[in-house]
């Protein structure tokens, strides 16, 4: 890879610093996929992990914003969703350097690069998800739908803007069509 | 807020480390919207801002992944949409305690908290996009609509995953409506 950009190439060899912003409050304890020797692993069965994943659907649970950002909430009532940052804390920092997984651990489905899949395990682990925000109060979010374990770090929220996480007529890897429709069916 | 798991306690405390993967290639070489003294800045006139918007959105750019990640991508090319996790590496670290802003500058929108923001002034500055994967050839995707500067460090890629990230009947604030009208108008 050329880099001619002195800047960009500090920059890719630079650390950048997160500090949590909150915490995930949940009735999910434990994660349903972990980080093996070298794929993911669950200790469900494949039927496990996809009923699981229905029943998060519709489960409530909070985001508490810590003290230190009061009223950065602000005005986040006027929106019906929110795309929260949280941080995987179960997937053991030596496990970022995984390049090629099974998506959800599931051997059914093909070895792909980490990038590909939505896998807790990756270099920078950041997962998001959009979720439905039923209530706020103060420095409390109650949202619907969130697959982050109790205890999770919370990196940033953010409002549903459709401009630029909305996308209609999605194509996705036949995998993920399969286990979309294993998730959803009733 | 109490704080009765220790465990999280901890996290909230605790410093996390992220590496960029890669790097953005664009001919956008000046972000719009810099941190001024006290809120977000613009050296363009609000119309002009618009302008770039529009621009942005058939704008072709290019993704080039590090090649200690040689493999990471493979699988992404069965997926039409991806979602881009980039760092705003021209906002300076001293202004992510900003908690209020005024949304893309603009004073005639209402001073909001920075979380019901995209301002690229946050306390953990990672902004996302989903945005077209028009070609994937080894460790470079050329992608389409992405707003980042040229140089923007990369932290993750993912595939659009409608399950996370597709909401349909979605209600955002006022003066959000009215920035995308403003945006999306031919």
């Amino acid at each position: 890879m050329m880099m001619t950009d002195n800047n960009a190439s500090d920059h890719l060899h630079s650390e950048l610093i997160l500090r949590p912003v909150g915490v995930v409050r949940s009735k999910l304890k434990e994660p349903s996929l972990t980080a093996g020797e070298d794929d993911l692993e669950s200790d469900h069965d494949m039927e496990g992990v996809m009923k699981d994943a229905r029943k998060i659907r519709g489960m409530l649970s909070e985001i508490v914003i810590d003290s230190r950002f009061d009223g950065i909430l602000d005005g986040l009532e006027h929106f019906s969703h929110i795309m929260v940052l949280y941080w995987p804390h179960r997937v053991p920092d030596e496990k970022r350097g995984l390049i090629k997984v099974h998506p959800m651990g599931r051997k059914d489905f093909p070895l792909v690069g980490v990038f590909a899949t939505c896998s807790p395990v990756r270099p920078n682990p950041i997962l998001i998800t959009a979720v439905e925000l039923v209530e706020r109060r103060s420095n409390t979010l109650k949202v619907r739908g969130l697959e982050a374990v109790d205890g999770s770090p919370v990196l940033d929220i953010k409002p549903y803007n459709p401009h630029y996480y909305f996308v209609d007529d999605v194509r996705v890897a036949e995998w993920m069509k399969r286990a979309i429709q294993e998730k959803t069916r009733k």
